[in-house]
């Protein structure tokens, strides 16, 4: 079954791929609109009940396909939006058009998210052949790159049509290409702006150098006060009260997958770490939050140039990511606080959050999803937490009240979401049918 | 004889605000070039011997009027190279067009330094005129806006026309327009950048942050370890081992002067200080070293914006200026030492320097300065030192081999040198003409 479906699934991946529905840049709204036509298309060519449901942004599109009252119904959830071209000169191929090379199958979206997502609904679809006595729903956004600004509305307005007793987010991917990976907690996520103006303009730095303010030095000031940077260990009061520690179950499961700290420096080009202890490494990325600063804005931002001017005010990015059961708006406060404490001329802006998401490690759902995996790769699978923020996982845990939301999807590290020549493959795409195909057997008559 | 010089000094600041001799752009190298051949002409119609020396950048003209074998020879240094125009739209008038508007005179140069310069070469020309017994020479280069690369060789090469006993700096100004200044001290500078790289490309901060470093906080890191940025005082060891405090004399003679910090402030737009008693924004403006980060390149540098990347790189933009009798070089090994030893990935590079410069605050010229100031304005007059720095000066003095060189001009801080709408006002012309010339007859008959 599976390997029939293939050919047809490298037929409409070329079709998703097409579609340059780029949301965050206003020049691609027909093209995003397009795309969410042809999937709700799709959807009703698999029979489904299926809506476009409009949004002040691009639209979602629910589908449903219930056939069974009396059997689980499985949701998943994915988008049709892709990142922007960001550096044209650095793509082999047209990003917009499907090319396949030796399994690798290269465009924007393959793998973040349009080859995951039509990998999960080629699955259902074989499913539905198989009769399998399972109903499945879609949720599937185009905002997701842009921060999902309008999915809880959207998502309140489709609400009849959904009540999924499980959701699968075919979004993201494995840890590793050799460790078949589900992930059960995501974290969260808070975005600032700190700002901070000293004078009405630029001055020159010998005119007024010594007396005068400096609102970079400022900042950096107040950044060393809220983090010990070698170790990442964040120094604002309080901040750590609610972190959910990671149960020790699950960081011995951590530990004994197969995740090799020198793979993770490699795949990430990153030179050498605060700490390199495997424990540490893992509980770090997926169990504790972090705090950064993303760039810094004011004065002269030209490289190896030169520019003796005092800035007259200063930008800061910083985010933290957060981990449960960590609440953004309360960790904004302290850090608002402690900021204000040390320097009450910065102004601390949130720009947007995340909350961070926490299903149970032993959910006999989680176990089941990792199983399938197993059983599909032949190799041990690991359950997971994502150190990323996917900001519609909390708002479907908040508007469906609870249930399991795992994250079963098939990018690997290397596919190389975001940036150019972005690839999924083949093997991937086949691997993730399968998977999925034993995942729902595992469900069938669970209800 | 000065009203009467008023009206040709127009017309000559006319004819030298018409070449947009900008320094630091290619383009404009035949502008440049046009400007020297002007000021040649002008310098040989006063009967100088005059050349155009050339340097590997643009030329020096050097000029030379001697003649007494027994009189002072008094070099006048300025420079005919100007600023880019950044802004034109803030512009209310054509920057290369003089246009007067009541006492007013708009033009890019026009206080720094076109104006200034021709205020020094029409004051020579009325005592030519005036047959007082003084020889005159004059350094003018084309590159100060550029950092004098060329200078010192330049120099070099035109040190058989010139011998002065005293250089008279007409570039720069008064500290406010109430006090009549002569400068006879310059800070130095040394210009850094502050390189560290931790990966090979940005990484996705929530795949890699925990155990990643982060360039920026890092940097920041030892920013912080460099300097109280309240305080402005400088935390490296030894950093102020070199430096020569001011003279208690000097100290009270600038408490003595009319200097206001609330005026200071409002001139230069700045909210508040770091401290506000008049002794020590004094001192520290002009006998204390500074320590400023003038921008920060890496990650995400566009204002209000949001992006989640970890920067895998980040430069800092360092300077401080320097005061007697503090080395560049020397305090450059002592900031790369303490940052290699505080992190050893930073790489620590001297982009460019200029030393210190102090002439005794007794010496007979700068007190004779001082005086025709007062004469001249009616208004007590301020022996100050500048917080800026003039690359010049202290190759002059280096070259010269001694001998005083004060800072005598005319420009306001109002003026707006550097930025948009600068101008020149004819009643500072005169004055300045009237003081030199009050400074050449107290000087006659010196040697």
């Amino acid at each position: 079954m599976v390997q029939g479906a293939v050919e047809s699934y490298l037929e409409e991946l070329s079709d998703l791929v097409s579609f340059p529905s780029i949301s965050s840049n206003p020049k691609y709204k027909e093209d995003v609109r397009k795309c969410s036509n042809f999937l709700q298309e799709k959807f009703a060519d698999l029979g489904a009940k299926t809506e476009i449901v409009e949004t002040s942004g691009h639209p979602l599109v629910v589908s449903d396909i219930s056939n069974y009252d009396d059997a689980l119904t499985l949701a998943f959830y994915g988008h049709y939006d892709v990142q922007p071209i960001a550096s044209p000169e650095d793509w082999k191929t047209d990003p917009f058009t499907l090319v396949e090379d030796n399994g690798k199958l290269y465009g924007r979206g393959t793998s973040d998210d349009k080859g995951n997502l039509l990998t999960a609904v080629k699955a259902a679809e074989i499913a539905l052949e198989e009769d399998l006595r399972l109903n499945f729903q879609f949720i599937i956004e185009g905002e997701e790159e842009s921060g999902s600004p309008n999915f809880e509305s959207g998502l309140k307005k489709s609400r009849d049509m959904l009540d999924p007793d499980v959701v699968i987010v075919a979004d993201g991917g494995w840890v590793s290409k050799d460790i078949p990976s589900i992930e059960y907690g995501l974290r969260g996520l808070l975005y600032m702006h700190w700002n901070l103006r000293t004078a009405g303009k630029n001055a020159h730095s010998g005119a007024v150098g010594g007396p005068a303010r400096n609102p970079l030095l400022e900042l950096f000031d107040v950044v060393c006060k809220c983090l010990d940077s070698d170790t990442g260990e964040i120094k604002i009061p309080e901040i750590y009260d609610d972190v959910k520690e990671a149960s020790s179950e699950e960081l011995e499961h951590w530990i004994g997958t197969k995740f090799s700290v020198e793979e993770f420096k490699e795949s990430y080009q990153l030179e050498k770490l605060r700490f390199e202890d495997k424990a540490k490494v893992l509980k770090s990325l997926w169990a504790r939050p972090t705090f950064e600063v993303h760039g810094c804005v004011g004065g002269y931002m030209e490289r190896d140039s030169k520019m003796t001017l005092l800035p007259s005010d200063g930008q800061l990015h910083v985010s933290m990511r957060l981990v449960p059961d960590q609440d953004p708006k309360m960790v904004f406060e302290k850090i608002r606080n402690f900021v204000g404490d040390k320097n009450p001329d910065i102004e601390v802006k949130s720009v947007s959050h995340v909350e961070p998401y926490l299903t149970d490690f032993n959910s006999p759902m989680v176990k089941a999803a990792a199983e399938s995996l197993e059983e599909t790769f032949e190799k041990p699978a690991a359950r997971i937490r994502s150190g990323g923020s996917i900001g519609a996982v909390p708002i479907m845990n908040r508007v469906f009240g609870g249930g399991d939301i795992i994250i079963m999807s098939f990018g690997l590290p290397e596919h190389g979401a975001h940036g150019p020549n972005e690839y999924f493959t083949k093997e991937m795409a086949k691997g993730g049918m399968e998977a999925y195909l034993n995942f729902f057997e595992s469900l069938e008559g669970e209800k």
